[in-house]
């Protein structure tokens, strides 16, 4: 089995980079180590920026995202019993975020993918890059109980922080990059109304809280909590009651509560794996990085990365030579700590940190202020919201 | 002796609290424990925001300011080898800074109040605020030898970190917040041409550096270095080799480099007290907060509470009450707030740290990086720079 590109996982990375190849005029084959209807309910981000929204739409992805999807101008901010929004639209000329559900966009991926009659193959196990430093890498892996060779050109390594590919590059060839968080999100689900039409970020003293909606019946909120939280310790009531708290302004609207349908705890990280490239394995996405969830940067950050490798592939097979090749981890990493900088300045101002003093607080009420005041503070904000340029 | 205002402190807050009162048909006396020749000619900090000039100007005190003072347009980011200027004017909506030693001002303000016949006692010992929850405070203090009271409406404490003013107020009745820093500036005063027009902060791998002016021949600049940094240490070779590592930049100009004529070690710290009145006893200044000096903001933040309590005394003498007076510490805290976030926010931004890791400097070039090619990022140091407006 022989492929100019091996893409190893079949998320918004991989899919992405193998329609992105395609378009180009190159060979990808994507192996998945889950089955088809795991990838495609897999609840994860749900928030585009501009620039992933753009590229989409671009490769001639967005039919159901543009007709589904929830495009928003603007943020709230919660804090002190005050609201304020940012407005993303005016602040950053023009450009907005859209709301769609990350396995919303996967199934369209997939089914895209499949149509056009390109390889994916679901469930395959124990994958082993091999030979990453040759001219010649290979995929090893088993399918119902045989085992095959996908023979590359490259292998792009698109699985994510759990996944082979990171491993595959011998120690000592990666500077990891890291920080833990001293507190978690307890995500919820909830056949509610939204109480807003925009995102509502809240820092209160008692913990940070994120509104977000998945359609008009459909709720997703967030709290702060530690990070080993038994989600079996917040009934329904205790939820509504510490969310209403949390997400309260002076004289604003009671949360519309409703039957909550899913629970669970997600731990914060902040990741990076310095170069994302060794020999002829690309990492991209969460294989080579992660974000804490507070900027909703992950899947836009992965989305960036393979438009980097499709188009350092594309000038490498059209003859154009390495440069592209040569210049994606540095082009990818740039990118990367500015939204690692973002995700953890956005993660830092709302949050409550369990060590924190007075003086920590008091600072972050003055950089709140003036996020309210002054607008050039609040389009810092919108321009990293909605996407910093790819390059 | 009696007067409405006893102000303990001739430094530029006391003297511009002086004056403005004057203006506003008060009398004050202002005490001080060092001599005339002293407060002269202690060098502090030298630039003035737009506010603090326009504030001098209006009270008839700038003549001399207007004069020699060198306003600047905007300040210079050396960084990676590179430079990137910060257009002040241009981001701040017009203002800009004023370049002008603050003994100078101190120089002008002590002139025009002797002019004007109104008391300032120089060499006074042993000041003792009492009474100060009455309503009728006073000043003890001893001057040739005599003991002396001072019978005060109010007492406005302008007399610094190590004044007795803060310490006046029983204990409990103020919350100290603190913060120390890992770190001192080595200044220096050389008989050099500046090797520019504007100021040039500089973040390099060594740590911080400052260049700026005091006259076409006079050059004053700084440097990182231990808190516990003994100067006797560093040779003229030594600081003029380290000041031309820190700023240098790829095809720069050398430093112009001339005889070292002062050397001195200054302290890091980020300090408040909250309130900033204890009945009838009002800190102002340094009395009340310190900044670390990367924003140039320690005269700057006391000149703005002055201001404040100027207008807050003149409600109260001209009679409309109290609410100025009882507001004065929540309006300065206030500000006094968001300025220690940008003085901390541009300290971190530009200093090493010694237990910083990879992650740290990595957060802290993308943070340099969004500085140089996100204008609003830019406008944000800008109007911190030039100052916030006055409440």
């Amino acid at each position: 089995m022989r492929t100019q590109v091996g893409i190893v996982g079949a998320g918004p990375a991989g899919l992405i980079l193998a329609h992105l190849l395609r378009r180009a005029g190159i060979d990808s084959v994507v192996l998945e180590a889950r089955s088809r209807p795991h990838v495609e309910s897999r609840i994860r981000a749900g928030v585009l920026e501009q620039g992933t929204v753009d590229l989409i739409a671009a490769a001639g992805l967005g039919a159901r995202m543009q007709r589904e999807g929830l495009v928003h101008h603007g943020i709230e901010l919660r804090f002190a019993g005050r609201r304020h929004r940012i407005d993303l639209h005016g602040l950053s000329g023009g450009r907005a975020i859209t709301v769609y559900g990350q396995h919303e966009l996967v199934k369209d991926l997939i089914a895209a993918r499949l149509a056009d009659g390109d390889p994916i193959r679901f469930g395959v196990e124990d994958v082993r890059p091999e030979a990453i430093d040759s001219a010649r890498p290979r995929l090893r892996f088993r399918q119902d109980g045989a085992e095959h060779v996908l023979e590359c050109d490259f292998i792009a390594g698109c699985d994510g922080f759990h996944g082979v590919c990171r491993g595959a590059i011998p120690a000592g060839a990666l500077t990891i990059h890291e920080r833990h968080y001293p507190f978690a999100w307890l995500g919820i689900l909830a056949e509610a109304p939204p109480v807003s039409e925009e995102l509502i970020y809240a820092g209160h003293a008692r913990g940070f809280a994120l509104f977000s909606m998945r359609s008009p019946t459909l709720s997703r909120l967030y709290l702060q909590c530690a990070p080993d939280e038994d989600p079996d310790d917040w009934s329904e009531d205790r939820l509504w009651s510490e969310l209403s708290t949390r997400l309260a302004v002076d004289g604003g609207v009671a949360l519309p509560q409703g039957p909550i349908v899913q629970k669970g705890v997600t731990g914060m990280r902040s990741f990076v794996a310095e170069p994302m490239r060794f020999g002829r394995l690309f990492l991209a996405g969460d294989a080579a990085h992660i974000v804490p969830p507070t900027g909703a940067k992950g899947l836009n950050l992965a989305v960036a990365d393979v438009q980097v490798l499709a188009r350092a592939l594309a000038g490498f097979f059209g003859g154009t030579g390495t440069a592209g090749l040569d210049g994606y981890s540095a082009t990818c990493l740039d990118r990367v700590w500015r939204v690692q900088r973002f995700s953890w300045w956005m993660t830092a101002l709302l949050h409550r940190f369990p060590d924190e003093d007075p003086f920590d607080r008091r600072l972050r009420a003055a950089e709140l202020a003036q996020l309210a005041d002054l607008p050039a503070a609040a389009a810092v904000l919108a321009c990293n919201y909605v996407g910093l340029p790819i390059a």
